[in-house]
């Protein structure tokens, strides 16, 4: 059982809390470094469970009191059967309307970002992607171009109308970032950084939370309760494939994570096929697999010159074939019953 | 490099090849217990081979020399570039037609078989399976009715116009399957069961080839050339799940595996959603994500009554669900150019 | 729950058990194919499960009735607490001394393997192994010289002493393989070939089931079960790499599926770090993991000429590394409380 | 190819660089956030490569010039062909003594710390392990002591003479890290936590770096490339198991990373059988396994009172069965030609 404690429970009030669980014959204790303190009681719990809840949540300053038999609880969609819908300006990631991040991996240049933020924006696409701070496996890769990206995807934004998803990848960035973006992204190989998790769920701005390739269904799901337990439920969970043995593929895009996820949680649910792949011949085929199997979005890189990217030419596609993966994509949501971004639903 | 004989190539065509290649500074090795005899030359090799191959090509009885280094030939796209439409009765494999193959996953009584047989046909299905023999993780579990299973089969084509897709787990068996089944299942634990691949190679009928849970997509299409090698073309390959350490499903269904087979492949690939997912309620959505992904067709578990199944209970889907993926599939299906079964083109 | 029928029950005997099943309100189900007969109840089991069981076990012909939650019970510790001891002439697997099986991947010619013969007999290896039919990937590969290897390996034998291990692919091989073979070796990739393993277990040879790539160490056992169940219970496990994400190696070489194994079953097990790394240079040490880690022996890969070899010579040794590997692997079993073969204890 | 600077290159000499790469016809890029610039150079590369080295090679400030194509080069065995010996206080990683890590999971309070710090000393360990701060997969599960577990381990160092070993979750918390700890870890989840990595590369204290679960072996070493390109060569790589389906240990135990990594790295390896098992009846094997494989040491949990242990107790050895596990693996040790802590070696 774990007690959860309001966002302004004063120390006298989590004192007495720990004081009234130590009584009950429990040793207690709060995690440090989280915003909202959460006391866990540890212990021999039998069927007398019940009555302590009772007795714990009507203290001052606790919020709730949860079994700890449950592993993620905000993230549930037992504990909130409906639909998030996350609102980006305009944009709402999970209703009827799909949602299409597209964008280059790295901003690497005012022009080359402009022009594909133009494309992507006459395409369909209603969010704009772009790396600003890249985590890379190697040191001597092009780690991004750090503030100066997130100056050009600003005049991107003010330029196309795009709202800006961008990485974060140190909470120590994190205000710099929060300055420019109008979504957090969360990479893959930060998705159990709980430190940055903590952080960007105190920044009050949408999350995309990407699953790390090593973790399971449950571990994302985990990684989103860190985010949502700082009081932030604006979390988008993105698929991104999955390490396993198969080599045709970067990774294994896992495609039964939407409907798992859907069927476990009421957070939207999107899918980076340009990740998952590696490869932009399969690109186009898993972005209309993703939203046939019930995907609330997209995220596509997308540069003007594949080649020469600095960052994952091999995965991204060019303008043209983006565009065409949209109406090849608007085919498939059509028949899903559901729409492409911008369209007013049929009268 | 190999050098392929003709089947009918005799004995003393095959010694004089094999001297030839020895009088050339290499070993031959023939591989026994391959109706098409292969010499393979061992050896170092380096620029002469071009001169070597013409020189072996126009030998008696040989049928083709090709370089070791490709893995799969005959299966390979680069060999054959137009998809291969496999036959079966009316029924087209591969072309802009789906293949909806569904039934129980055992035979269990001739009521409950022609029940799901009459169900699945009325839906839109047009392919029959059910398992005679069932290769079972345990001795213990249901191991099919066998050749009283078969009987079942043959009387509900009879009654429905299905063909029978149905599984061969030994070569001994391969006579009796044959005489009832239009269709030769390999089971995704016998795919790398070489001598069963050969001998079905030999017998004359279409093959769906499901591919190992711990098996690349090479492996699958080696295992296919085994097939194809022996003379016989006419194999369907299936994705049903790979293993991962994702546990939220039985096995995770490899949608890439999907383009990836249409790319370096002309063979028809399906996906069974019944099998790599283990769980009714993923089986739709992963059925029309395999549709929008490229998929020729689809193999699905029906069940009367899943919960009394003798096997496979929890993945099979009741007549109801399966035609309500029917209808859903379909509207996937317009929206990637391509028919249901038995649907005639739009005029 | 299963009845386990014994093996001379009587038509009429198996008639009245499942006249007795069905009266008690069951479905009954006998496997076909199976020398022994199980007959399997089916529908719902409650607390009259006790009675019922002590019911079935007094009637004539059943050997035991077993709850059908075990997945495994021939092959389980729990029914067999003591370990037990294959013998195959005079060696002894699975007690004090090791078993080191060595000799090339296939058999390539006569010279060739009785080089190696004689090389691993005189570094203290106490099996002979070699491969006369190869189930490869690939249908160009070489696949085995067939029962010429077979003769090679009985005149190895005869000049050696030490007793042949050889794998069998197909149940129509098998009594010719039988007729040479000291020890029938079940490949990886037939782990899961049922009804090969079913003809195994009628064979009365010892047996080494090789653990297939993608399968988890409770298939395995349930694989055991199945040899076991015609009868069979001198089978010997071995672990010879999995299927991961890892590609420095060619397989992952399950380390603890060793004490794994020994905790949940009284069968001897052993390691093959030659097709588990792909990789000569991982050999030794990984032998040497093995041994500390409590496996009763090896089984290694020896060629002369690596290079050469037609089959798996980047994974095998020569002579001299491979009594390198002798050598220091007897350190290891030292100080683990283990003998090498031949060795006496000490007095 | 990538131009290295030197730490104390002055913002000029960085410029004449950058300028010289663009007059070369190059785009030059400098990673932000790294304390020694690295300078990329982007555009086609082709046989000019050679006398373009020499040129930068030349230039004041530039380190050294090194082909892109190598991954990783810092911590490359071809770099520097003797194993590295890592220092810490009279222990030496890496040299013919083994080093073992042991302690609690996390620490829990004053009295447990101490008692199990003592217990493991005088079984023979010499260094001690404790969380402080843990990243728990939930937000809800014990998340470390913090502070005041930094202070309990400073005077278990003081009581035993132990160093300590404990981990840094985020860059903020790392001086207060430092303050107290003799070795930083860098655990398996945040292995690609690249922010940290670099933080930790200029902290000036040995870092055990742990292996993420869904990591490759090349991964590895790239994480390792990132603190040893801040300055920091004192790099200790632990293995502590890899995301795979098998499901009978929690992770599955990589042995073979243990001689991949000594033949691709001069850096010390290390192995922690507690976290890749996740069960305290595999740990002694798997320590004895690591030890023969090659392992430089080994990183064991240790808890007086498992089954009340806050994190971790099921892996969790108590005092008597590590110091069984001392007697064990010392006679490994001493099989493989190694020491155990402390010992001389023998006159």
């Amino acid at each position: 059982m774990v007690i959860i404690m309001q966002r302004e429970a004063t120390p006298e009030q989590i004192q007495a809390v720990i004081e009234a669980v130590e009584e009950s014959g429990f040793r207690a204790f709060v995690n440090p470094g989280v915003e909202r303190k959460v006391i866990a009681l540890l212990g021999a719990m039998d069927a007398e469970k019940v009555s302590l809840a009772d007795r714990f949540t009507s203290m001052p300053g606790v919020e709730r009191v949860a079994p700890i038999s449950e592993p993620y609880k905000l993230a549930s969609r037992q504990t909130h059967p409906d639909d998030t819908i996350v609102k980006i300006g305009r944009v709402r990631v999970g209703g009827p309307s799909l949602t299409i991040i597209a964008g280059p991996c790295s901003v690497e240049s005012r022009e080359q970002t402009l022009e594909v933020a133009h494309a992507v924006k006459s395409a369909g696409a209603n969010l704009l992607r772009g790396g600003a701070f890249k985590p890379r496996t190697s040191p001597y890769a092009f780690q991004g171009l750090g503030r100066q990206a997130l100056e050009i995807l600003a005049q991107a934004r003010e330029e196309t109308g795009l709202a800006v998803v961008t990485e974060a990848v140190d909470p120590h960035d994190l205000p710099v970032v929060m300055r420019y973006a109008d979504v957090i992204q969360i990479g893959a190989r930060n998705m159990q950084n709980f430190r940055l998790l903590q952080r960007v769920g105190q920044c009050g701005k949408p999350v995309v939370l990407k699953r790390g390739p090593g973790c399971r269904i449950q571990d994302l799901l985990m990684a989103a309760e860190y985010i949502m337990l700082e009081g932030n439920r604006q979390v988008i969970l993105c698929e991104r494939g999955i390490t396993t043995f198969e080599d045709s593929t970067r990774y294994t895009t896992d495609i039964s994570a939407v409907p798992v996820l859907k069927r476990l949680s009421h957070l939207p649910v999107i899918l980076d096929p340009s990740h998952s792949s590696g490869d932009w011949r399969y690109v186009t085929p898993l972005a209309k697999a993703a939203v046939a199997a019930g995907a609330d979005g997209l995220m596509i890189e997308v540069h003007s010159n594949p080649p020469a990217a600095l960052s994952d030419g091999p995965q991204s596609l060019e303008p043209p074939k983006f565009a065409q993966l949209m109406r090849e994509v608007a085919k498939v949501a059509r028949a899903v019953g559901r729409r492409m971004p911008g369209r007013r639903p049929a009268q």
